[in-house]
């Protein structure tokens, strides 16, 4: 089995597992109670916020655990919303085409409570230019939210340099770095967005699991409201097991981050040789400035469902979008809002490796590509 | 150590941590995803539904897996605050003054929406009566939220009575049944509620798992949108350990019930009855019909909080009100919408028995209760 789809889902690595596991049995007190058995999951949430804080240039009491990606998203975009229509802010959030559905979904939702919804253009890789973003911040704006790492292309967007117009301009700024947290080095101190999200299973920590970054001074009002867990931000009995494997991963992914980085990029370049040997022809749908080790290719002619379904077959695993929308089988807005020519849009495929993954695996992938794709000949004349 | 305060949160029972273990480990893929591995996971989402749904009389397409109880509560008042806002409903809320605040505190935000928040007195145990809630919804209502048994007491509100009324008066009903699920028995072919909320780690299961059960027909728009799962009604990847381990304890709990039942109730009569005899003035918070096991009780001029910690230095855990709000020391908003006389409110503690404690426990906490909680006495004079 080579699995190749670490931007859907990574395996729990074993530093998180170990981490949870006291909390997964003797220790599952309530983080809250007062009693002394409970003071361990309480020291280990605690010490967990200090880690990830540590891990992304953040301090403790700005990291906000939450139930994932999902989660933080809508909390960020919905929250925003939320606080301007307590006084005068304007009711406008812009954002770019190949956002997650997380980020978009929650700002068409708020077109219903009067708020414009601007969805910028992207370059044929996926990249928003600070320039329209200026443009569109001509008009008065509250939150610009763009991701920092996109899930089904890997493409990088410019996020200080957009988080720094959207300020200029008056704006908020969130980003979306799910698919970046654990994999490129990210720091706040940088950064000058006002809200990150993240998600622990998308760097080796467990489902269920993730948080949001709000930066001191920002006001979010809380989109889960009840008890008074995460300073008063967000209600619900902390999942101390998944919080504390979070945390664990987090440290593992950023102490190994360099050497991981060049040996996942290692195995994408690698594969895109052999394929490139091979004669495929085929476009790469990631910005030069990617995640390293995810690529996303569209081969003319093909279909990228058959080539999943094939390579699963030969126990090689490989996603043909994203798999929150993996059972729709249309082209994905990521891949129409970079305006792919529809002979090679439907031929898409997303490889991404992890730091398990060997080079063998990358050969093992281009040799089973060479012989699913079979493309029609191009002959000078012009037809196929 | 006697762990008795199973209402903050249970211990993960022995059977959800062995359906989950797979899914911690080799079988991380990702539900959604459309690979042949991915299949596994897939089907264990399927089959816990189904475990679920027949645990409490409801059709798997009913269930809907969230982040827990707190997820639960928001989604049920703000998704049907949302679905009104895009109609002539009438936008007026009504509950009860012993709610969780996962459902009071929506319910207080929504006023900045333009929202009517009313909420019902109670009897000193604690019981909304059908009357109070007819009389209240003379003033046409979009949905009535009482829950099905008080975490702090115990108390069950006669929810089947309640929630007719509130569908002979054109409102929609949930019920917080957070503290009953797994406890107490539960069939949605007989509770005409619409929506009614669980959480896992109150009945054995993991934290960070619950699910929202949503009548058919009944139309709640989601409250994490993103993703397609959770057949479009709440964005996120599939929790797949939690969820599996959150089915096998409501199975596990739902088949030892009326054992279980029996023998936390009896405990807690063993309870009493010793207090009693040791001569302890005490009232007791809950209603005659209550959780078996949960007895909230208040020593007359005592410190519950004082209690508490005597307790824990003899390794007795009990809590002095909900874990949620355990850092504020103050009266909680439930025993004051009891209007529990002040001698009383502040001696208050919950004892919430589990499946594996003993009489012995109980026993134990009577003896420790007796040497903690010495009471000025009483002449006649009526000084004391």
């Amino acid at each position: 089995m080579i699995y190749l789809d670490h931007a859907a889902t990574s395996p729990l690595c074993p530093e998180a597992l170990e981490a949870m596991k006291p909390f997964l049995n003797e220790n599952f007190y309530n983080p809250s109670s007062l009693y002394t058995p409970a003071r361990a999951a309480r020291t280990a949430v605690k010490e967990a916020r200090e880690t990830v804080a540590s891990c992304i240039g953040a301090q403790p009491e700005e990291i906000v655990f939450t139930s994932g990606g999902t989660e933080g998203d809508n909390w960020a975009v919905k929250g925003m919303a939320l606080a301007a229509m307590a006084g005068p802010s304007p009711r406008r959030i812009v954002t770019q085409g190949t956002e997650h559905h997380a980020v978009l979904r929650p700002c068409d939702s708020l077109k219903a409570q009067g708020f414009e919804s601007v969805r910028l253009p992207v370059s044929r890789k996926g990249v928003l230019s600070p320039d329209t973003l200026k443009q569109a911040l001509k008009t008065r704006t509250l939150l610009v939210s763009v991701m920092t790492a996109n899930n089904e292309t890997g493409t990088l967007q410019p996020v200080c340099e957009l988080a720094e117009i959207a300020h200029a301009e008056g704006a908020f700024f969130h980003t979306d770095a799910v698919q970046a947290v654990g994999h490129i080095p990210l720091n706040m101190n940088i950064i000058p967005a006002d809200l990150l999200t993240a998600s622990a299973h998308k760097f080796g920590g467990p489902r269920g699991a993730g948080f949001l970054y709000i930066r001191r001074g920002v006001k979010l009002p809380p989109l889960l409201e009840g008890g008074g867990q995460e300073m008063g931000l967000r209600a619900g009995t902390e999942n101390t097991a998944a919080i504390v494997g979070m945390a664990a991963a987090l440290k593992k992914r950023t102490g190994d981050m360099a050497e991981e980085m060049f040996h996942k990029e290692r195995l994408r370049g690698l594969l895109i040789d052999r394929l490139l040997r091979r004669g495929l022809e085929f476009v790469i749908n990631s910005d030069d400035k990617h995640l390293p080790g995810l690529l996303n290719i569209s081969f003319r002619d093909a279909d990228g469902e058959m080539i999943l379904h094939r390579l699963d077959l030969m126990g090689i695993q490989v996603s043909a979008g994203a798999a929150c929308n993996s059972m729709s089988t249309e082209i994905s807005h990521v891949i129409r809002a970079q305006n792919l020519p529809e002979k090679y849009a439907k031929g898409t495929i997303r490889v991404s490796f992890g730091p398990e993954n060997t080079e063998d695996d990358a050969e093992r992938l281009a040799e089973a590509l060479g012989t699913i794709v079979v493309q029609p000949h191009h002959c000078a004349c012009g037809k196929s």
